[in-house]
């Protein structure tokens, strides 16, 4: 068990461990199948424009060049992709007359950064994108089928406790608005500092660098106090401040449309806390994102929301906006599989090694193999005639529940030892099926959690 | 459908077309399961130092530098693998204490070459890659198991007519050090381009450059002409030649074995070539390759073969044979997939949508979702309140099969339409079942192979 960093930032995994990072992503993409999400892959590389379109010139983008290029040669730059999302726009800028909209995909790959590895942070990362593009207009409906899905992945997969938190962004810049910040772009970054510099933090800056009066930033820090559960709730909260105006009556509804559409299948699976901001600048309405609740200090392990501009950038004339979010694979394997938290139930897909009796033999043992292969049993067959003893010590080593003894007959009534319980028993291969054991389970492990909190790695500030 | 490439090279797929992919990496990774390889991901990127280190210079590279580096920073020099066997090597030595032998592992991942683009031939391109690595000594009985595999993943997916063809170096070796052959490595190359040059090509240049002498060459295209289903026809077939030595016996002997073993559960998946010879310089005992039958100048679309010094490359010490094989997803694909002799069922995996009457009742609409998704049917909301007339239309545009419209009292009985019948009934959300829809399928279209077959860009030589 454990990451393998031969490389710094690039995360490798021991076969066990990858089996519960496969079973880990098939859950997510079983999740997003049931929504409509089809799966997509964009190339991992761009040319360095499109990497550079959205003024992202702070990502440490890895740029390639061919070993053998000559120095002149009139090839186009080109870049690893950064995320998912720059790719995806590129893509559906580029072949828009081929998609029907609102397009659901999803996509999980690696994207990869240049910087300096550090908690959750890699250079080379799986991420799991999903969003729902549309054309002219895209109803607040979507915002709701995003949230939801990202809800009920959360639900779905061994995790520690998760909390998941939804915004909207014309709260914000109403409230902004109405009390005539100058800077709002300046003060939504501030305030999404909370979490690392914390409230006096926030106040002391923008007070001491007097960029809002202390009386607005009080009222805002109110704002970012909200937290509801339901529409009637925020409401009630929201207008005991006594600011409106349009932006702010919209933004309210829009996050009480999606906390009701959401909360109602799964209470408690989501609140609506006026402090996210998400830092991105793209985002114009709905934004979320979840952390493991009891590690407040570690990244966000999902990150979402809507944007109205970002597929748009190069055609003016059409109007594409969208809802996504980004689920972090590397961030959340990074220590819930490094850390021990989650485990294979065994370390191999095989449920039985097939014995093999001797050189001469070895017809028997592929055999009974291709019976269990057809009846979708996975098996492996034992590759040298040694003792039984040492056979079953390979077995054991490998965490393989059972042991088939093939007939010398060439018969399919063989023995079958159970290596957990040594029990062994004869039976026929057309019939005998382990079904309990057939696929490997993800199993958590509690203990593992709690020395994850005890961990001044993961805890302090 | 069909290929975008807005990046020569750099090939990537429609929604549609995505969802054929998967569906056959999924069999693919399904079959691999069943014979106990689990599953392993390694790095996309390497030191250059690694990828450099089997005297590979010949491959095409990318380099990387981070874009924001420093020029005189004392980075490693880092690249993109241009194979899964590299980077496998390189992670099963550094972690060889962690693993249990025989390993049997698969990867399934991209890719990269810096070379010109051609049939086939892409620079980011899938591959399947599955090995069996010993320790010390692997039985001729994994050679078995890894074409047994490929018979069976061959058999398994939707493919048009494929060959698979098998052969041992040794055989090869044998009968040059019996001719007295100054250089079998010229010779092994110079035959392994019959397919491409022809017989008379290769006797040509073997004789004309007066690299070994008429009468040998003749034995050798004897040798080369050589074709069994079993071992008895083997060995019938080459003792007529009147050639013998120990390394001879040894790879008649293992190549009999192999098609024993495999042809004997899959009569005719399997045939002995004694052309075959494989490229590469690492192979030492069996090799093997699979072609489409009909497009026997389209690349070979699987290879693999034994190789006792890769993995050791580092660790003198450890004596690591392999076995194994790359399964080309990428140039599959690019021809079944883009000529559409692969075509999904439908091209979005959404069963049924949910109509949506209005706004206010736009919870009637995700109960409905919620129920059915909870009974694991996948299904996607229509987003605005839309005349049912364009509910319908964006649904069949986007080949959903069902439409369902929701009850306005919020009951869970409303109405089904099936859109390719036309039929309307009334159903319970909690009990209609559309079952025979509910994943989507692989369909074969048989005319869209003519048409390849036709196409002199796959059949010119």
């Amino acid at each position: 068990m454990g990451m393998l960093t031969s490389l710094s930032g690039f995360p490798e995994w021991l076969p066990e461990d990858q089996l519960v990072a496969e079973a880990f992503l098939s859950l997510v993409k079983e999740k997003l199948t049931l929504y409509g999400f089809t799966p997509l892959r964009t190339r991992a590389i761009e040319p360095l424009s499109t990497l550079l379109s959205k003024g992202e010139t702070s990502k440490e983008i890895y740029v390639l060049r061919r070993l053998q290029a000559d120095g002149d040669e009139p090839d186009k730059e080109l870049g690893l992709h950064f995320d998912l999302t720059v790719p995806f726009a590129r893509y559906v800028i580029e072949n828009h007359d081929k998609l029907a909209f609102p397009l659901r995909r999803y996509q999980t790959q690696e994207a990869w950064r240049g910087e300096r590895p550090g908690l959750g942070r890699f250079r080379e990362f799986l991420q799991a994108d999903f969003d729902i593009i549309g054309e002219g207009d895209l109803p607040i409906l979507a915002d709701a089928e995003i949230v939801q899905v990202c809800a009920d992945i959360l639900a779905a997969l061994p995790l520690p406790a998760v909390q998941l938190r939804v915004n909207n962004r014309k709260i914000l810049e109403g409230v902004y608005q109405a009390l005539e910040v100058q800077d709002p772009a300046e003060m939504l970054r501030t305030l999404d500092k909370v979490d690392k510099i914390g409230e006096q933090g926030v106040y002391d800056y923008l007070t001491k660098a007097a960029i809002v009066p202390a009386s607005v930033v009080d009222i805002c820090m109110q704002v970012a106090r909200i937290k509801a559960s339901s529409s009637a709730d925020l409401y009630q909260q929201f207008n005991s401040l006594g600011l409106t105006n349009d932006l702010i009556s919209t933004g309210l509804h829009e996050l009480g449309y999606i906390l009701d559409a959401v909360s109602r299948g799964n209470p408690g699976s989501l609140v609506a806390d006026l402090s996210i901001a998400r830092g991105l600048d793209y985002y114009t309405g709905t934004v979320f994102e979840a952390r493991f609740t009891e590690l407040p200090r570690y990244p966000s392990i999902l990150g979402g929301g809507r944007y109205d501009r970002l597929a748009s950038g190069e055609r003016a004339d059409k109007k594409m906006p969208g809802v996504g979010a980004s689920l972090g694979m590397a961030r959340i394997l990074g220590v819930l599989l490094n850390e021990g938290f989650l485990k294979a139930s065994r370390p191999t897909t095989t449920v039985v090694m097939i014995g093999l009796i001797s050189n001469e033999l070895y017809q028997n043992s592929i055999e009974i193999a291709q019976i269990f292969r057809k009846r979708n049993i996975p098996c492996e067959i034992y590759l040298a005639p040694d003792r039984y003893g040492k056979q079953i010590r390979y077995a054991a080593r490998k965490g393989i529940p059972f042991i088939w003894f093939p007939s010398e007959t060439g018969s399919t009534i063989g023995e079958v030892k159970d290596l957990r319980t040594g029990i062994q028993i004869p039976a026929d291969a057309n019939q005998w099926l382990p079904a309990e054991d057939l696929g490997v389970q993800i199993v958590k492990d509690e203990t593992a959690w709690q020395a994850i909190l005890n961990n001044p790695v993961f805890t302090r500030h």
